[in-house]
Parts: C-alpha cells; structure tokens; sequence
C-alpha cells in the first residue's frame, strides 16, 4: 500500500486541510472506503505510525482515508467570525471530506466504513449514527463516549448533539442504522462509560456488538484489537483480498 | 534545498501540528531562520507550491520554517475548554515551534527573520514587533493590517493585542526593533490601509521601509517581490551563500 | 490543488518507487492527466518546489502525476541481477505507473499528456513517441535531445532505443502520432540539438511546434514558458476550468 | 515524535535521495543517531508504516534515520556511465547521508547505531563493520547474509566486498568493532545462513549476541524483536528517555 497525504481546501473550515490515504497496490478498483479516526493529542499520521494498520490492510483492495480532526471532537464548533477560526469539523467530514475523496480517488458507490480510537472512536459512532446514509460499518475503540470523561472542564452542553447519550434513544427501532460494535480494554478509565453505553443500546434494543478485552487505553491495544474492527469492515463492504505477488 | 514536512505536539495547540522546512544542501551549520507565514485559505506548503521561493533560496545557507497558521491570524484564541479545540496560534509559534525548531534543527543562536504574505504578513508584523527578543528582521508583503479589510464580520475586539494600530504607538522610541519593512501592490484592496500603517509609523519616528509595486493580491506578485524580502533577511541575517557545483 | 506524495510497488523496478500527483479542489472528476517529467539532479518534487506549476493548474480539472525518473534517462537499463538494482524505467512509467495512476485516482479514459525539461523533456518526447496508443500531447522544455550534450561520458549506444534521432526517421507518414511541440532558450547549450531535431522533423514532414525564447538552462525560463505548454495540453485534452470561490 | 520525510542531493548517487527522520518531541538535544534499514521490495517509510517503531521510540531522545537504500543491497554498483543512472549506495549513506544529517539535524557528536531487517540487516552489519569509526552498535533482524539466499541469480562477485563471510576473517582480534548482535526466526529461510555466520564469528573469537526466536520472515516478528535491537543501541548510545506530559 502507497500512502499519500493530501491537503484539499475544505468550505467548512474556511482552509486547506490535510488527510492520509492508504491506497492499494491490488486490484484496478473502484474500492470501497473506510474512514479511520484518531485520538485527542494525535493527528492524521497516528494510526500509521504507531499501529501497524498498514501492514494489516496490505493485500486488501480498500482505500483508508485518515483526516486530521485536531482536537474538534469531530464536532462543529461555533465561532465568532464567518471566516477566521472557523471550526466545523463535523460538516468537514461528512461534506467536505466526502466529496473530495469520490473527486480524487478510484473509489466505489457504496456507503464507507467509518472507525476510531479514543475520541476518534466517540467520532466514529457518533458521526455513523447521524450520518446512516454514509455509513455502513462502525467500529470504536476505547471509545471517549463521555468526552467528558477524559476531558472534565468541557461544557459540552454548548455543542448541540454532543452527546451519544442523548443521540441514541431517537434511534430505537430504526432498521436503516450502520452495523455497530465496540470494544473497551479493562484497565482504561473510560471502561465504565462504554458499559453504560453497552447497557443503553440493550435497553433500547439497538442492534451492537460490544466485547472488552485485557488491556488499557495504549497503542498495544488498539495494534492488536485494530485486526477485529478491520475484519467486520471487510465483511460489511465486502473487501476483496489478493494476495501480493512479490 | 530539502523540503521537510514535520509533525510535532505544541503546548498552544493541545495537540499535533504540522510545519515545513527547506533545508539546505550546502554548508555544514549551524544556519540562522527564517520564519515565513501563510495567507488566509492557504497552508504551510503554498509558499513552496506556489512561487519559486525553493529556487530562490537554493544556494542560501539558511532553514526556512513554514508553520501552519490555518485562518487562525497567528493569534491566541480564548475557547471555552482547556483540551478541546485549543486555539493559541501565537504561542505555539514563538514558543512551541521556537522549541522545536532549537531542538531538533541544526540553527544558530541569533534572533530569526519573519516574513509572510497578507494574513502573514499581518502575522510576521505583529509578531516580529511583540516578541523583539527572537526576531530581527520583518517583512510583510500586501499585508492585511486591518484584518477585517478583507474579513468585515470578524468581531477583532474580543482579541486583546490583535490590531497593529494599537501595537505601535507605545513602540514609539524604542531601539530594540527589528528592520521593518512591507510592501502592497496598487491594485490591492488592501493598498490603503498599508499606506495608513506605513503613514503611522512616519508620524512615530518608527524607522521602516515601505514600497509600492504595480500588481494585486496574486501569487505573481509575491512571487516577484519575495526576492527583496529575502534580500533584507539574507542582510540582516548574515547568510552565506554556496554555489552548487552541480 | 492538493499536492500528493505516493509510493507504489512497481514491478519493472522490482520495489517500491515514489511519484507526486497534484489533484484538483474543483470539478467532480474523471479527470484527465498530464505526466511532468524532471530533469537531471532534479526528483518528483522539482516542478513543485521550483516553479509556480501548482498555482498555474489552480483552476484546471486536471490530475499531473510526476515521477521520480532518478538520472535514468526515462530509459531500461540492463542490469546483471534479476532483482537486486533493477532500472527499468521506461516500463515503470508506461506499465506500473500507468496501471498505478488508473487504480486509485478518478481518472477518465482518455490518452494522457506528457511534458518535461532538459532530461525530462528528452523523457517526454521519447515515451511519448514510442507510445502514441497512450500520450495525445508532448511538450518538451530545453530537452537534453542528445544526451551527450549534457553527458559526454555516456555510451548510450549500449541502450537500444536510446537516440530521438533514430527513432523519428521511421515514423514519417504516421498519422497516430501526439501533438509535438518542444521548446529552447537561445542562450541553453542544448540550443543546437533542438534545432537539429526541429530540422530532421522538417525534413521528414513530421507535423510539430518549436519555438526559441530568450533565457537558459534555467528555473526562470522553465517557469515562463510551461504556461504555454500548459496551454497545449488543456486544449488537447479538453481540460475544463472552474474559478474557485473563495 | 514527529516523522520528516527529506531529499537531499547526494553525489555518490549523483541526484537526490530520501530518507526519513523520527524526530524527539522531548528534551532539547544534541541528540544520537540511529540508521535503521529496509529489506528488498521496501522503502523508506516500511518501518515507519509497518511496525511500531514510532511508538516505541516516542519517549527516547533519539533521531532515526531511515534512508532509501532501495534495491540495492547498500552496496556501490559500478555503472558505465558518470552521471547517469550512478549507484553508489554504501557512499551516498557512510559519506552523503551523514554529512547531510551533521548538516541540518541536531545531533552529537557520536558514533551512530545502524540496524535493519532482512537486506537492511545485512547493510546495517556490513556497513557497521565496515566503518567501525562511524558505527557503535549493530542489530541485524533476518539478515541476508548471503543474499545469494533470497536472490540465487544475483552475481555478487561483481561487486567487491559484498560477501560478509569474506569480510570477517580479516576482522579478527580488532578491538574497535563496534557491539555487533543479531537475530533471526526458526521458521525463516534465513536461519541457516545466520547460524553459519554466527560459527564462523565464534571461530574467530569475534564477541557477538546471537538469538534465535519463533517466527518467520514476516512483520510480526519484526515488530516484536525491534524492542531488542532498541534497548541494544539505547545503552550503547546513552539515549535518555523523558515520558511525555500529555
């Protein structure tokens, strides 16, 4: 796999902003799409240098677009100038994000596979949830679901639709909802909250998977429990594999 | 010349962020900076992608750091949570990046140069004339003085220190400035308030330089006149200059 | 534009070899390609650092793709090894590459234009003429037309195919051929080859462009005139223009 | 730790090249060195995207070169020609890399650790024990020792001094060597050319650190075992660690 990091002029920011794609050496596409996110104090390269996501996804004809979410929550924040400063990340992703990579890349019709760690994997249920026309296959990680639980000063009450908690009970009963699974080590801080989580979604009869595993909110984790989250996207989108030659 | 692009965890920003260098081929160091500033819509690669500046400074003995001011105006931002979506550009560049340049480069000792074009060229005046102490040479090409020259919405009271008519009266004798010098074309909207500045600073005894050219707000302008710029910072700074043999 | 730096595995290489591809922020894409080759002690990056090439395609719907031609040539070289330093450069660029940039980009169907200087213009007069099922338009800047002209060691009679002036004459009459253009400085050293070359067209009736400008082997002169080359292939590949908004 | 990927010209190549640098987010520098080598069919980014390199050094005071050697063994090969297409690999990297990383990184002043998978494992011992001035600590994983193993056609009599097992006889009762280790995978095909190697080494008398662990030819093992190359030149280098606040 190639990867390329490419920065594209997004209206929801008001600038040029930067992605990573892994791009395959197999196959003559159109490729269907998973979008990877990551943590809060990381950026768009994490996943590639600290995990071995590329070596896992080498001989899978799928291209994985990393954004660079800074540290937005993946969230829209609202600013008080039209133009310097401007912060919608959300509307960056779903909008911007989307049309510049059907633009540029080789891929494929299909809704994309979306994924995380840490805030990124609050990112990726949250923003698969809101988003089910675009996505197929969520998987998170470690998942922040209380960003306030890493973070306590946030008044996240100003971020309208912030909270996974409230964004849920309204989807009890959909059909059209993305497969959803998470996974939690048993020495992170934030176990607690993704077994409420776990806990609400059974309650409102929301089709999910959840598993915890041994392990804390580390790099060895995420590396090996990454594998898990790649084989439901495989699976949801129907990733070809081809076994490289050399 | 060398073209990196690094990654580093800035304070400021409570996060990763991105900046170029162009390094030298020639001369063993240790090499003085030159810190050059982008514009509004633009990242730290369009002075590279953009104009010529690598051809320029190609036999130049000297590091060229281009920091990624995104459509922050290289201000320091007040937000409303300690960790999430921290905004303190300012900082981040004459402390994090000051750090991180002296740690990981090979650069001498003395005070850097700041240059940049229209919101950095705001940037590299404000900047250069707040911190004395780590720069001595400023040039700032159809700089954008009232920021909301071309941004009317922006609300720039709430940014204590942002206006640069308020930043020079109280410099009014100082001795301890860096050269000053700034140029605008004719046919830049921004043209009056340039010669507003450059009439300001006439009335204060501010020793400067101030030009006019025929052109706009074009890339073939900067590309023209960031010659003379290097020209004063290659002075100022003492460059040396290596012919390459190949 | 976003400016992409990719890694691929090419088998003609036998590894993994690196090309840029600048990528438009407008349109939705297919898009239509150019290949921009570098010239000696130049790499992918050269069009990019050293001229304005990436604000000159700003508004272009339009992907460039620029390899890495090392000191090649653009040509197969045969080794001793089968696969410890394989140089077959020709077919990197004309299979791999090509195979590479169909895979993962949103490009459409159509023949690819190829440009270049000093070596990189040889590069694009040469593959361009030896492949007219996959280049519609050739622009040559200052091309290195024999080699020997700047490399007077080479014994490039040990690479078949090597010579432009050997591979002209049986092309006379063909009607498949891309649109041929190339052009030279009247103070560049290669100035005699070029007119050579535009003579032995003539003479063979083989339809082209040349021109001569004032200037030299130089980023100046390079700068200058691929607007023009520019301008050629837009119209050959009917590129589409939009004017960003912002 | 920030990842710069940089080209430079480098004369024994004759053009530029690229390497890699894993740059320190902590302490203030100078900082060791260490040259880490791909295997056949990499590059310069494999370790980076590969494994966990990155995050295993993320708290070491350290700078990780990692250059593109690539398919050439780090051997110099001998062309025909004195500009085009040279090879000089060995001398790009012992001169021209480490005159390029003196140049423009903070580095001290001394010997550097050199490590490397498969061909790299064979470079890294092959270089170190060649250049005893420049290199303090060796760790080869997977070494091809004989390259003749994974490359049967390749004629390595062309090229002088490429045999190791030629190389260390002459060695023998040096005391300037630098710590010299390496390890390979019991189910590697490898592993007959490491054990020879590893006797002849005892039947010299020349101190080495040979292991053996489960495992083959294959990222896995490489990730695993790089944590003991690591620990390896981080004691002979004197790397100081400083855990990251954030």
């Amino acid at each position: 796999m190639g990867v390329a990091t490419v920065q594209f002029y997004s209206h929801a920011l008001g600038r040029r902003t930067t992605y990573d794609a892994i791009l395959p050496d197999t196959g003559s596409g159109p490729y269907p799409v998973l979008l990877q996110l990551h943590g809060l104090f990381d950026d768009h390269h994490s996943w590639i240098h600290k995990s071995k996501l590329v070596h896992y996804v080498a001989d899978m004809e799928l291209i994985v677009i990393l954004p660079d979410g800074a540290t937005s929550g993946y969230l829209d924040w609202h600013t008080h100038s039209e133009r310097l400063n401007r912060q919608n990340y959300e509307t960056m992703i779903v909008d911007d994000l989307w049309s510049e990579v059907h633009r540029n890349f080789h891929v494929d019709d299909q809704k994309w596979g979306i994924g995380g760690l840490s805030m990124g994997g609050y990112g990726a249920i949250r923003l698969g949830l809101r988003h089910p026309d675009k996505f197929s296959s969520i998987w998170g990680h470690s998942s922040a679901f209380v960003i306030g639980d890493a973070i306590p000063s946030l008044g996240l009450g100003e971020i309208p639709g912030a909270s996974l908690f409230e964004l849920v009970p309204p989807l009890k009963g959909r059909t059209d909802l993305p497969e959803l699974s998470f996974d939690c080590g048993t020495d992170d801080e934030l176990i607690e909250s993704n077994r409420d989580f776990h806990l609400l979604l059974d309650d409102l009869g929301i089709p999910h998977h959840y598993a915890e595993h041994t392990g804390g909110h580390t790099w060895e984790y995420w590396d090996e429990h990454v594998v898990e989250s790649l084989a439901q996207h495989e699976r949801i989108l129907g990733v070809k594999r081809e076994k490289l030659a050399w």
